[in-house]
C-alpha cells in the first residue's frame, strides 16, 4: 500500500517523539511490504517563527492532498507575547477547521502494566475505566462570534455557543457508531438545565438514538460528569458532547488513567483526510532533551493505521509491541517505577520498532 | 441578637436537612441568648406543585426582607416534563438574580476523620486539600441572551456568554480578598487561548491584583485545571473562575474530597443578604427516609452565622460540635465506615446540637 502522510511536528517534544514514531512506522512499511511518504509541513510555533502565521497556507496544502496528517503538537511559552491571532493554538485550531475534522475521539483507558500510576485509588480503577470521548471540534464556542468592545465606557466581551442540527446530527452519529463497536453505551454530556443550545443537543441525540436501539443512550449535567469521572469511571462508555466541555472532560478523563503519555487521539473529517496526535501538549520544559514518552504518538500512528489505512494488523502489530515494552519494563522517565531505570526517548521509540 | 432568616427547604432531602440545621440553630440561640426568626418560603418544585411556579413573588419578598437566606436543595425527576422554564431549578436561578447572589464561595477541604473516603490515593491527599472555589454566579453564559429557531430549514440554539469589566472586578475582589484571609494565591481559571470573555477576565483580574501586592495571581486554561485537581489539589488556594467553569470544577473540588456531604456554600450579594445551602443536591432518590447526611446543611448554617451575622463563636461552637460527632464516629450512610454503623438524619442533627 502506497500512503501520502503529511508530517507537522509543530514545537516542543512535537519534534522528538513525531521522529520516533515515523522509525516505528518506517518498520511497519519494511515489514509488511507498504510504503509511507512523509510529507514535512510546519505548524504553530515554528510555523509562525519562519512564517509569521501558526498555519501557513502551504501548510494546508499538503495536508489537503495527503491521505492523513500526523501531528506532534504545537504550542510554549516562547510564544506568550505573540498576538493572540498568530499564536501556536490558532494554527491548530485553524487546521482543524480547515480540513474538517469534526470529531474528536480521545479514548482513556488505563494499561494494565500501569495500573498504579492511576491518581484514582485501586477500588474505583479496578472496576475498570475504558472511556471513549467523542468531542465535537469545529462548532461551539470555539468558533462561534465573539468581540471585545466598549459598552457606555466599560470593556465588554462576549463569545457565543452555537450549534445547528446537522452539527449535532453528524458528531452524534460518530458517537453511537462507535459505542455500537464498544459496550453500546453513550452518554450524552450537557447543561439542558440553564442553556438552549443543550436543550437542541438533547432533543436531536435522542431522535438519532432512534436508529440505534441497541445502544443505551442516557444524559448527565456536565457539571455531574466531572464528578462522576472521579467518583465511579467505570460507568461510562462512550461520552458524547461539545466542544467546550468535550476540551475538559476529555483531560479530566485522560487524567484518572494516570497514562496520559499513552493515549492517542484521532480527529474525523468529512472529506476523509484524518488527524493523529498524541493527547498531551507540546511540554517545552523538557523539549531536546530526549526524554519525553512518545508512545502516545506511537499509539497515534496504530490509531492512523487503522482509521486511515484500514490496516488493522499493522496497527496491532504496534499496540503490541508497544505492551512488550512495557511489560518488559521499558520505561520513560514519566511513567518508570518509583526507584525503577528509565531510558531515553529515542532509546524506547528503538525498542518498539524492534519488537514488530 | 435577633436576626429574621428565609428558610426556604426546597425539595428533596431538602427538607429533612433544612429540619437538622434549624434544631442546631435553635440550641445555638439558647445557649448564646439570640433569636433566629424563622420565615418560611417555597422554591423550587414545591413552589411549582403550589403556585405554578420555582420563584413566587411572595418567597423573593420574604428573603428580601429577612437577614439571610437558608436553603435546602431544589430539584428532582418529578419535575422532568414541566416545561423547562418553570423547572425548579429556574427558582434558584431565578433567585439569585433576583438577591444579586453575585459570589458563590465552594470550600473543598478534607475532614481529617473521613481522610480514606477521597478517591485520590493517599499520597496525593496528603499534601493537603484546602481550595476555595470563587465562582462569579450571576453572569456569563447562564444570564446571557438565548436563543431557540430554525435558520434556513435547520433547527438552530445559541447562548451567549457575555461579561463586562464590572461583573469581573467585583467578584475577583471577593477572590482576592478571600486568599488575603487564607494562603493568600489566586488562581484565574479561563480558556484565554481561545475566548474573548477570558482574555477580558484575564485583563482585568491582573490590573486588580495591582492592589493586592502579597496575593500571589496564577492563570491556568480550564481543561488543563481539570487535571491539575486530580493530579496535585494541595498546589490550589483559591481558584476564581466564570460561573459556567466554576460550576464544573467546584463540583469536581468537592467530589476529590470525598466528603461531599459534608461541604457547605455561601452565596454572596452585594445588598448584604446572603444566601447559604449545602453543596449537594436534592437526592429524591433518598428523600423521605431519614438517612440524608444534614452535616452540610449544619455548617451552611456556621457559615451564615460568621459571615452574615458576625457570630464567629457561635460558628466555631457548630463546626466543633460536627467534629466532635465524627471523631465519635457517629455518622450517617454515607459517610460510614465500610464496616461500620450508621444513624438516621435526625440522630446526628441531634447529637451535633446535643454539644453544642
Ligand atoms: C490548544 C487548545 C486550543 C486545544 C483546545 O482547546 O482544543 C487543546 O486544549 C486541545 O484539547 O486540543
Ligand atoms: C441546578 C443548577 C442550575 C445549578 C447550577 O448550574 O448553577 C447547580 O448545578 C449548582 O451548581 O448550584
Amino acid at each position: 500500500m502506497n500512503k501520502t502522510i503529511a508530517v507537522t511536528k509543530g514545537d516542543g517534544i512535537g519534534v522528538e517523539i513525531v521522529d520516533e514514531a515515523l522509525k516505528v512506522l518506517d518498520r511497519v512499511a519494511e515489514k509488511f511490504g507498504h510504503k509511507f511518504e512523509y510529507k514535512y509541513a510546519l505548524i504553530g510555533g515554528a510555523a509562525y517563527d519562519k512564517y509569521h502565521t501558526p498555519l501557513p497556507e502551504e501548510t494546508l496544502e499538503i495536508c489537503k492532498s495527503s491521505d492523513a496528517v500526523f501531528l506532534g503538537a504545537v504550542g510554549g511559552d516562547k510564544w506568550d507575547s505573540v498576538e493572540p491571532d498568530l499564536r501556536p493554538e490558532k494554527g491548530l485550531l485553524a487546521l482543524r477547521k480547515g480540513l474538517g475534522l469534526y470529531a474528536n475521539l480521545r479514548p482513556a483507558t488505563i494499561y494494565e502494566a500501569l495500573k498504579s500510576a492511576s491518581p484514582l485509588k485501586d477500588y474505583i480503577v479496578e472496576k475498570g475505566v475504558d472511556i471513549l470521548v467523542v468531542r465535537e471540534l469545529i462548532g461551539g464556542i470555539y468558533f462561534g462570534d465573539r468581540k471585545t468592545y466598549v459598552e457606555d465606557g466599560v470593556r465588554t466581551a462576549y463569545d457565543v455557543e452555537k450549534y445547528n442540527e446537522n452539527e449535532i446530527k453528524r458528531i452524534s452519529k460518530m458517537a453511537f457508531d462507535s459505542a455500537m463497536k464498544r459496550r453500546k453505551k453513550v452518554t450524552l454530556v450537557d447543561k439542558a438545565n440553564v442553556l438552549d443550545s443543550s436543550k437542541l443537543w438533547r432533543e436531536v441525540v435522542k431522535e438519532m438514538s432512534k436508529d440505534y436501539p441497541e445502544v443505551e443512550l442516557d444524559f448527565m449535567y456536565v457539571d455531574n460528569a466531572s464528578m462522576q469521572l472521579i467518583k465511579n469511571p467505570s460507568q461510562f462508555d462512550v461520552i458524547l458532547t461539545n466542544n467546550i466541555f468535550g476540551d475538559i472532560l476529555s483531560d479530566e478523563s485522560s487524567q484518572i488513567t494516570g497514562s496520559i503519555g499513552m493515549l492517542p487521539s484521532a480527529s474525523i473529517s468529512e472529506i476523509g483526510i484524518h488527524m493523529y496526535e498524541p493527547i498531551h501538549g507540546s511540554a517545552p520544559d523538557i523539549a531536546g532533551q530526549d526524554i519525553a514518552n512518545p508512545l502516545a504518538t506511537i499509539l497515534s500512528a496504530a490509531m492512523m493505521l487503522r482509521y486511515s489505512f484500514d490496516l488493522e494488523e499493522e496497527a496491532v502489530a504496534i499496540e503490541n509491541a508497544v505492551e512488550k515494552v512495557l511489560e518488559e519494563g521499558i520505561r520513560t522517565i514519566d511513567i518508570k517505577e518509583p526507584k525503577g531505570e528509565y531510558v531515553k526517548c529515542s532509546e524506547i521509540g528503538t525498542a518498539v520498532a524492534e519488537r514488530i
